[in-house]
């Protein structure tokens, strides 16, 4: 795919190089621009992704769909279902994708993320993170009522007899899942006992239902060495399982037993009783998940592709060994291992600096960048680096089939 | 500030402590409720800062009025403009508040953060970033059609070509100033005989008006220690100050040489010929500034005042020791120093997770927080906070005082 790219690229430089200061795109189109074009059908201008105005976030659609149609598929063999997290993508033509190929639901990390979400289409959401303040509560109440789909965690008993008493305030009678601890310590009720106890308190409350339990094991995801990995989640996750028999031998409805995520998908269903499993990265993959190593293959974490990309353009190749781009922190995060240049060897990229990227060049670089030319990233970390778009370009091959909004974008509250 | 906040908290609480499972705000905005107020002129509802939705991005006005008032007090005892950098604050309010105070222009680093600025009022920018593409130089040229009080910075023969070409094209004669590299080899020319050659094409193309130069020495402005500072930012400015003589004494129009920022605000009067100083976080400060020593302090660089802060709940009390906010790198960014617990001592706070804050308390702790609570953090470094809000709130005490749009939030193209 890049490679392919990147031979157009160069044959367009090479046809075009009429002047010698002549950047080598002939044309190009503005974020607004292309929002225009899609809204009015108008698609049919035919822009290449090097035509695209940059710093510019791109998902190849080949890819997404591959990495969609590998999860649905394993999922189906593991006979496991898949809840992915939103907030991966943050993109409601993303959530659909998914809800298509047969996922349960999606799940949100933040109610202002929910809403988005249900605003455009999605209307059967699990919003992990527990609401704890009237404000939220009342955001989640909201939006319950409007979508008997929306599913509320909560971790501890205060935190449900207020969503009891938000919901009965509004007449309804909301679903909950009580979020159990898989030994982060950072939200969630601990295993055992204490969740038992709120299980069976949600139950009992008369504006709440409970529906079963989620243990998200966020430190599992990026162990490096997949039987490592997996090793690890498995053992961990046994006080989950344990703790979801306790809820399921009291007589609790337990539906939804909720876990596991992008590095451990094919080891989940081995977790007695999980019912879905909470795959967020997969759809873009980044540097970061790609070092993880996978079942395949010990290195690199190939069962899925990296199709997000940023598209970014040289603004100076004046110094010797470097170059400087256009797509720096702001457009990057300054997660690591940094962006990988795609398709290119011998080279490394840089977004330590607010606006600026660095390239640098090693010896055995595969080309050298003049200004003006573009060149595509995958990107470091995908969450956080969706984050900072209001629109992602859908690409087929080099041509940009959709221009798609981050409906949820910069909702953290 | 924070102590008198804190107090009137801590009163809150206790006064408001009827059902222990209470969190202690009794009320609570949205944003979309607060950006409504605002616009309906309703802000006398008053509504106080712990009142409001988190993640919430709030500048503490009397701290940022100081600011404003210390720079400018000091430029003019200095003798020295100052053409503060919007990509700090990306707020045309603060804008317009820094030319109020007698500021010749604002900075912009990015062409589309220029367009958001002029549409909000503000008509003397000086784009510092080279625009390398047809998109970009016509956008930047379109712009200058509109706003004659816009300049734009080149670093190459090439590109300034390109430019001139453009403006013709518009039936306009646009301002440009050369960009010289100060050593660090990111954007700019070399300074001496290539930044003299560069101004004297801008001078003769016919599209172009050479109005001087601008040199950014960026990697001084962090230089720990005032005056190993302001040794290496005048040592490194002689050769920018040379080349402006030449570009004098050769004949050509120097009324701008523009550079220095926050770090050098007060040595960059000592650097011969500079007209103006890029000051920007100063309006903000940030966990990254203080941290390098001021002139009067040489520990903490105490010439302004942090005004800018993160309000996060906290979501989860379970654990021995910690607490889980709802503050992460979506809302923080992962820069690092980390963000401050702002009045607080003996705890520390973490952003590194995605969706979640951490607070560690250390034995000596001034105090632990309960689920539903609130606490205000100075932010890691501002430019990238800002980047991921769309509403900053103004903040005057505790009381909400206004709601200002970040306009040029995401504007990295």
């Amino acid at each position: 795919m890049s490679r392919n790219s990147l031979s157009r690229r160069r044959f367009l430089q090479a046809s075009g190089a009429a002047a010698l200061w002549l950047p080598t795109s002939v044309a190009g189109y503005t974020a607004a621009e292309m929002r225009q074009f899609y809204a009015n059908g108008e698609m049919s201008v035919n822009v290449s992704k090097w035509e695209l105005d940059t710093p510019a976030l791109c998902v190849d659609l080949d890819l997404l769909e591959a990495n969609l149609d590998r999860m649905a598929s394993t999922m189906s063999t593991n006979g496991i279902a898949s809840r992915p997290h939103a907030k991966t993508h943050k993109c409601p033509t993303i959530a659909q994708m998914q809800m298509d190929r047969g996922s349960v639901g999606i799940c949100t990390a933040k109610v202002s993320e929910a809403e988005a979400m249900f605003q455009n289409g999605i209307d059967n959401i699990l919003n992990t993170t527990g609401n704890v303040t009237p404000t939220k509560i009342n955001r989640a109440m909201n939006l319950r009522q409007q979508c008997p789909g929306f599913i509320q965690a909560t971790d501890s008993q205060d935190n449900a007899r207020l969503l009891s008493e938000a919901a009965v305030a509004k007449g309804i009678i909301a679903d909950v899942v009580v979020d159990v601890d898989p030994g982060i310590r950072r939200t969630g009720t601990p295993f055992g006992q204490p969740a038992l106890q709120l299980a069976q308190l949600v139950d009992q409350l008369p504006g709440l239902n409970f529906v079963g339990m989620l243990c998200y094991d966020a430190a599992a995801q990026h162990v490096v060495g997949f039987e490592t990995r997996k090793a690890q989640t498995l053992e961990r996750m046994v006080q989950a399982t344990d703790t979801f028999e306790m809820m399921k031998a009291s007589g609790l409805n337990t539906e939804i037993f909720s876990g596991g995520g992008t590095g451990t998908y094919n080891i989940d269903h081995d977790t007695k009783g999980l019912t879905d499993v909470q795959v967020g990265s997969y759809v873009f993959m980044d540097a970061q998940y790609i070092s993880i190593g996978g079942e395949e293959d010990n290195e690199v974490y190939s069962d899925f592709h990296t199709s997000l990309t940023i598209m970014t353009t040289v603004l100076n190749d004046q110094y010797e060994g470097k170059a400087t781009s256009d797509a720096g922190a702001k457009a990057c995060t300054i997660n690591q291992p940094w962006p990988i240049i795609k398709g290119e060897t011998g080279m490394s990229y840089r977004s330590g600096s607010d606006e600026f990227g660095t390239i640098t060049y090693q010896e055995d670089a595969s080309r050298t960048y003049k200004v003006g030319e573009k060149l595509e990233v995958i990107v470091s970390h995908c969450d956080p680096v969706v984050n900072l778009y209001d629109q992602m370009y859908a690409i087929r091959g080099d041509k940009v089939e959709a221009v798609w909004p981050i409906s949820a974008r910069g909702m953290s509250a």
